[in-house]
């Protein structure tokens, strides 16, 4: 195996005409970085029409937006790759096909998806595309029953959670999820405005209380395969298609914690839609977030109860009821890694276009701060929110 | 390093004069197999006056009892010497000091522990330690705060959740605790006269939906460094003096786990007792029972809090008030494992001698049958078992 060294884009050309797996790699003739993340070099490797044909990532050793001062582990790029191809198993219509990956190099080449939009950048602007939140759903149902204790021999899953340990990448989100939002920190970043919100979340002893159980269940509850940063730019969606992408903090974690995240980000555009939007556009258009919110939750729990019911092999969990009685403590984990979410893409460290893009300072500022008191009422609330319809009702409350 | 190759009594002695670190290793003359269990050799290596001067433990490539046919992985021999040695750099007074091990050979050598007692043994003959539960509530209260979230750094406990990764010696209690009690299975053995009994836990959906809870939290919650078999025949006693030893079911597991398994043999004993005893005795003996579970608890919540208020590294973790909220989690795991603990000692493949030894028949069935209705109700009402008088008041209710 080659030792790492950084690509050009005239060596990512090359990399992708030898190692993509296409009929003519010769026809590949250059490539454009498009890396808007902030951890990796991404290629568009182009054909002599300009026209992109195939995907070339590689980690870079340090964060991105940061520079060479946060170093970062390569091993998320096997962990990514390795992590996506699980999925592809269980889901591959809604994941990112991976052609080819080298852990020494830390690359992955994987399909293009020029057809396809990131989901985020769809939902600031407006454009609805209806079947994305079941799909969503359903590849969050098969991804995570498939690799749980429900399907997954132990001996296997226990390999799998070895073979899947994360460390760096989990770290990062301990620390901007969970701890820096409720401390002071140099990584946090919010406007000045907001400085009264964000010091009261320092002062709610049981906000961080309930945080704090977030955390160690994070730290602690090894249910499932996660994607680990399932938001919606890592989704790409197209007329009645969605795939997932940027797998680097797959680790096996709690279920509650990917259904958070994709819910999360829903509501963080909800929050948001107030600024992006005309007032009577928004009142629709956030509805629209609230019946996508359901959509996924309910194609999330229709998929694992089926898949429970069809293909459990542990016979213990198969006892009749209890699939159902284990989604209600994902469900109640979900709504308070959501309220996390929430928080932390306000006064953390990376926010979300959503938000941040509002233009009028004053209607952004009354959006984030909604995105605050929302996602504090729902990690205080959670073990009270019984189901679908109560989140509803009092995200409805709130705003 | 040595390949395996079983050791005869004089191998092990040579093991040991070569090993042991004595300062006369001469002196050791003969060796004595005393191994009761299921699972090992033991040899006690002699001097030349027939005294006990050092352990050697030899795990064998297959279950003892049982014979060749039910293999089992040497690599237990490497995770007992492990779990047994970070367990002593927390808790040295109550944990048997580990000398020399070889993960290749499956050997390990360790104290003798001559003029302590199995701790079983001493409860069925009715000898009193009165420092004896609070004792194992502090080895539980040191091992399980130093190896858990709220000491470890995140990446030190991920790479300790891999070392201690256990599959083979897991799936025993996974299937022996969880699984095995629930169904008709070739392993179970009870007297014919509980058929009854046994096939009202088969039939209970109810009931096997909680321990299917149970099931799956052992195999999700790594919250600490378990010994993962801390009955009452894991512990040595003398006076004034505790040791824990036998840690090869040692790995990330829920903390409840082994406060259950502690309890839930202190509750074998209770439930036993007028059979062991005159019925007088019995009712003094139990009430010192209720009191002795009431003295461990207390001293491993005492002892986990006092860590948790002076030690805590993880900064989300130590919010006042966390460490509380966690441990009554922990309980109400604590009183379910309880329950399954007392159930499959009854119905499943390994009894004790706090039942089984009772010579009378009618009066062991009626034992048998309170352990089994003692831990069907804690399995059920453990969620509403707020606290150890709580507890207690449910233990006189049943019996």
């Amino acid at each position: 195996m080659p030792a790492y060294r950084t690509l050009a884009a005239n060596d990512a050309v090359e990399y992708a005409r030898r190692h993509a797996g296409l009929e003519n790699p010769a026809t590949l003739v250059s490539a454009e970085e498009v890396g808007d993340g902030n951890l990796n070099l991404v290629f568009k490797i182009l054909d002599a029409a300009g026209i992109s044909r195939i995907i070339v990532k590689q980690a870079l050793p340090y964060v991105r937006c940061v520079g060479e001062s946060w170093p970062l582990t390569l091993d998320r790029a096997r962990i990514e790759a390795e992590t996506l191809l699980e999925h592809s198993r269980f889901c591959p219509q809604h994941t990112v096909k991976i052609v080819h990956h080298d852990a020494a190099m830390a690359v992955m080449i994987q399909e293009d998806l020029s057809d396809h939009h990131i989901w985020r950048r769809e939902l600031i602007k407006g454009v609805h595309y209806p079947q994305a939140s079941r799909q969503l759903g359903e590849y969050l149902a098969q991804t995570l029953f498939h690799t749980s204790d429900f399907f997954q021999h132990p001996h296997e899953k226990k390999s799998a959670v070895v073979r899947f340990t994360n460390p760096e990448m989990c770290q990062i989100t301990e620390d901007l999820f969970f701890s820096d939002p409720y401390r002071i920190h140099e990584r946090n970043a919010y406007d000045a405005a907001l400085e009264t919100d964000a010091a009261s979340l320092r002062l709610d002893s049981e906000l961080k209380r309930k945080v704090a159980a977030l955390k160690h269940r994070f730290l602690t509850k090894a249910e499932a395969l996660l994607h680990g940063d399932i938001h919606s730019g890592s989704v790409f969606v197209a007329e009645g298609r969605l795939k997932a992408i940027d797998a680097e903090f797959g680790y096996y974690g709690p279920i509650g914690f990917d259904i958070g995240t994709a819910i999360g980000n829903l509501l963080l555009n909800y929050c948001g839609l107030p600024g992006l939007t005309g007032l009577r556009a928004a009142a629709a258009a956030r509805e629209q977030r609230l019946t996508d919110i359901r959509e996924l939750w309910q194609a999330f729990c229709e998929g694992f109860l089926a898949l429970a019911a069809q293909k459990t092999r542990d016979e213990s969990l198969a006892e009749p009821g209890y699939a159902s009685s284990f989604l209600r403590e994902v469900w109640q984990d979900a709504v308070g890694y959501c309220g996390t979410e929430l928080i932390r893409r306000v006064v953390g460290l990376a926010h979300v276009a959503d938000l941040d893009s509002i233009s009028n300072a004053a209607m952004r500022l009354q959006c984030q701060r909604s995105a605050i008191e929302l996602g504090r009422m729902l990690i205080l609330a959670a073990g009270r929110i019984d189901d679908i319809g109560a989140l509803t009702a009092r995200i409805r409350q709130y705003s």
